[in-house]
């Protein structure tokens, strides 16, 4: 089987060598979990997955739990991305689910978040993060919930998903809270990797799982540039899903 | 003893390199736990076992926790596996256990499934995945009720099983629950392995335990490719039960 | 002090080797802890202990909480041992403790199980597993009561008795409860070992603990082939108790 | 994108090597966690910080949930910096939440302490330590909603804030409490390295994660002298956001 | 000071090169912890440790919570020690504390332990194990209360006692409740070590602390052969308290 | 800044490498953690401490939570420190607080310590240890308060004060309880190092954190000699607070 064939139905991430990696892009519909430490670029891969969907005429949801919307998108202007204008043409909108406000947001999630998302014809879905979602909840099976909710939610509206989600620093490869990999079609994992100076830190990609679809199953080298990540595509060889 | 005067009784996993190292299949009427690290071919490889078994006219049923049925056909027809034919001809059945339904889904674990499961006159059974399952029950002892009374319905079927179930990150070899390995005959491990380019993540497979049967007792490299799970089986050398 | 001054009071195995070991077997009415990771040979080593035992004449009983009857007696055809007959004879009892019957199994053995070993003069006697037994009681307490139980009904009727329990995997040469070994009077560790390849993974055994006798302090290969567990006794030599 | 293109909008943090590490300082607005084992310097970090800013004419805050105001003045005349000038000219403020005090001090936290920061007029805000804060909250929902409240309260008054926190000494770039990277916008790690001479512990910081800006994915060498922290900036180059 | 100089006050242990380790014994009224994985020989050490007293004339006591009083005996026949002598002659009294009577036996180590110990006039004391005396109280406050009047009856009848404690397997220089080490004046610990043959496992010896007097900081071999526990003393040299 | 500049208001030690490490001593006023784990000489460091003051005519008080009066008068005699004249001068008070009178004891921190302390007139205090004053509370808050609460007792008199605390065994650098640091102005880790023979086992010191004076940040050798402890103070180079 070629990569070739499995390209029909992929959305491209907007981060050119994770798409080479991926034979073309995420599974259309797919919820695609994006697990990392801090500072690797997860809310980065988030936008940048969005705008290049509206660079397509996608509409986009960025349901927001780390940042206030007028932070969000002066980190877009950074990297000199047309997020204003996404914005004005009504392709980008960013929803505030605010953690100080616990129940609201849960309620949201919960219940008509669906409807709104369906209502809005997004095509692509970004949540940053998934972990602060899990706060908000106070026991396990809430916390369950509140994620089965909001990745059914997602799924429900055809659109294509990415969650992000802190990685447990005992297991880099892991989610802090250990449950969002169970509703994920795919992971990706941002990690780090000391280079060969033993002084400069390096960041390194690796795609852990994604059904339907032949993926690499290397660890690829990244930076984060003057326009967003940027995955070093070398010696990229595709396995089968 | 030799390895063939065992393949009496043994059940072809679809899997060609894994029935080398089992000296023909899983033992007829075996539970067996399938546990690994997330994109290591879990629901694929009972995918394949259940195809395997539709190819000599054995009715399997798959029980999903984790995918929709419709998301789970087009994982098989990735592989251009017959799996319309299969469910057309009433061989193949997908059984959809819903997590956001908990309640619906542990009473029918506990209660009517076992019917159901004889009813259906299956030949091989596919439960994917265990955790997910696990993560209804919100208190241990519930947990295992559950997790006792679904290996014994599908005992009792005199069905050959297959559970996957996630592993723990910290000690990939056992689940992540630390529950399932109590109610399987034999546990096979999907692993990672760092290859000589440390670079490229390969696969491997190893059999922990199998009751009543001789195995090899080998790590052995697997690929996942255009037809499935593949496992190299040079080298493979029989113990005994 | 001679190893051969020992060996009165000693119960043979059944495994050549880890007689050796032991100077001649498990000292008469000990209570032996067998702890080892899945697929390690815990059952098959009960199984041949009390073999060992039939063919001397002596009775024996194996409390399964692990598995049904005709699967335990299967396992044991597996090796050609005579274990119809030895039933046919009323040498070998197996005793089902089913786990799903959680209440009137631990009742049992907080009850009248001492009796009923009592009254049939079984001289040997194996429990497995004593993991699975823990997991009936919910509470630490309640564990550890039960677990007190039942070795004392053991070691009340005077036979020599192998309590099977998996093994921590953080620890392996520890039990998964922590408890275990607190009513032994002996542990025997099955373990793991990487083979020189890299690539076969090696069995190998230690007695960590064996009152009042001489045991060997060594770790030794042992395989699992046609006629049980063989232990590769090459260069034991014999401490003290 | 280059590093001077970004430096509008910085603020000095008074460590000069880490002002290169960020292009200038930390963004106007940011509120950024400094984590370190005891002994790292994170007190004397948030001091040298302030005064920055009252060289600047800037007004600074010092909540200080670990020393008392005398012993913390004190700290920075032995750097010989001008502490009691900044007090007495209403460019520094010490304001003491006791940890003894701990129904007053959360009350305040989750109060009045923002009208209070805005009443002030501060454009630098430090909070030693966000760990004794956490520490005062008896379960983790009340530990969230009081940092959130802090962060936001600090957040809303448009100052740049350094909150201080204990490492994990199991995962020394994690902060004790697990919670407050994801009220941060950058995260700089102060740590220790052993020196080549096996013998002298030395100090090392990096930047994790510093969002909106550029900054350098080194790990630096720093020192504690009689100026304050100094990082060693050899060799620093500047990747983007 | 030399070590002779700190001999006065010194009880022999019974255990050769242990004795030249502490500069001819355990301190008078001392209560010291022996810590140690099973298999060790922690109770050989207790029973050696009383007979060693026996055969000066010194009576002593053994509390178990193990073994039975005959089984211990048969232990101490094994290696020839005189302990039906020694029962015989009133110089050795075992108490049993069975595990199974958790409420009597807690009852008795709070209440009236002191006055039989005192009545019975004993010089030296066993108590074999604390391990398994914490395991009878259900919560920690009990467990401690119970630790420390077991160690005040002990001290205030002016015995010297040895409490034996099964270590962590984690840290097995750690007791496994981690509260016996605060009510010792001293600790023994018991462990392994691999031989350089990487087959044979060794045992060797450590006193981590001993209060009020010099002892040797060095890790030495030890045996467990016909006379008990035998410490290898070459090249021991005693430092100060 | 050299180091001469910081030596007023420093209180000696009296151990003597352990002062040219602090370019004197402890600040005066200071409250120093010594963490270390069992048999590193915490209380003999804060008996030296405090008799190092009534040499120089400075009343000390110790707070004995492990030992009761006469032990602990008992060890200081070993070393020949004139003990019982600086208690009969009443430059030397033992307080002893029973973990076994845990309602007084605990009552006794949180109330009339402080009064009891000031009216004293000590100019030096010793807690031993406060990691059995923490077990004496079952819960965190209750813990933190009392903790608090002797930390700020001990502080208002102005004395300067010795906490000593047992090491996590997992993480040797810091105290069990993982409280203590955030009440010390100072922490001194005592700990373990295998000397180059692999058999003698050496001890270590590291002043970890020391508030407001310049300290070493090497790791010295020490040694428990007839005059207490001493450090190898060669090569000692200070930086500064």
């Amino acid at each position: 089987m070629s990569a070739s064939e499995l390209v029909r139905g992929k959305v491209p991430t907007g981060v050119a060598g994770l798409d080479e990696m991926l034979g073309g892009g995420f599974p259309t519909g797919h919820v695609v979990l994006v697990t990392g430490l801090p500072g690797t670029g997860k809310t980065c891969l988030g936008l940048q997955f969005l705008l290049a969907g509206c660079a397509r005429g996608e509409k986009g949801v960025f349901l927001s739990l780390e940042e206030d919307a007028p932070q969000l998108l002066e980190s877009a202007r950074q990297f000199h991305w047309p997020v204003d204008d996404a914005v004005a043409k009504g392709l980008l909108k960013v929803v505030r689910l605010d953690p100080r406000e616990t129940r609201q947001s849960l309620h949201r999630v919960q219940g008509e978040l669906g409807h709104e998302l369906t209502a809005l014809g997004a095509k692509r879905i970004v949540v940053d993060s998934v972990s602060l979602l899990n706060m908000l909840s106070d026991d396990e099976p809430s916390r369950r919930a509140t994620l089965f909710a909001l990745a059914g939610a997602c799924r429900e509206t055809g659109a294509t998903t990415v969650l992000t989600a802190e990685a447990d620093p005992r297991h880099p490869e892991v989610s802090r809270d250990g449950l969002s990999e169970y509703v994920a079609d795919g992971v990706v994992v941002l990690g780090y990797s000391t280079a060969s100076d033993g002084h400069r830190v390096g960041l390194s990609l690796r795609i852990l799982k994604m059904r339907r679809t032949a993926h690499a199953r290397t660890v690829q080298p990244y930076s984060i540039g003057p326009s967003g990540l940027l995955v070093d595509a070398k010696a990229i060889d595709l396995g089968a899903a």
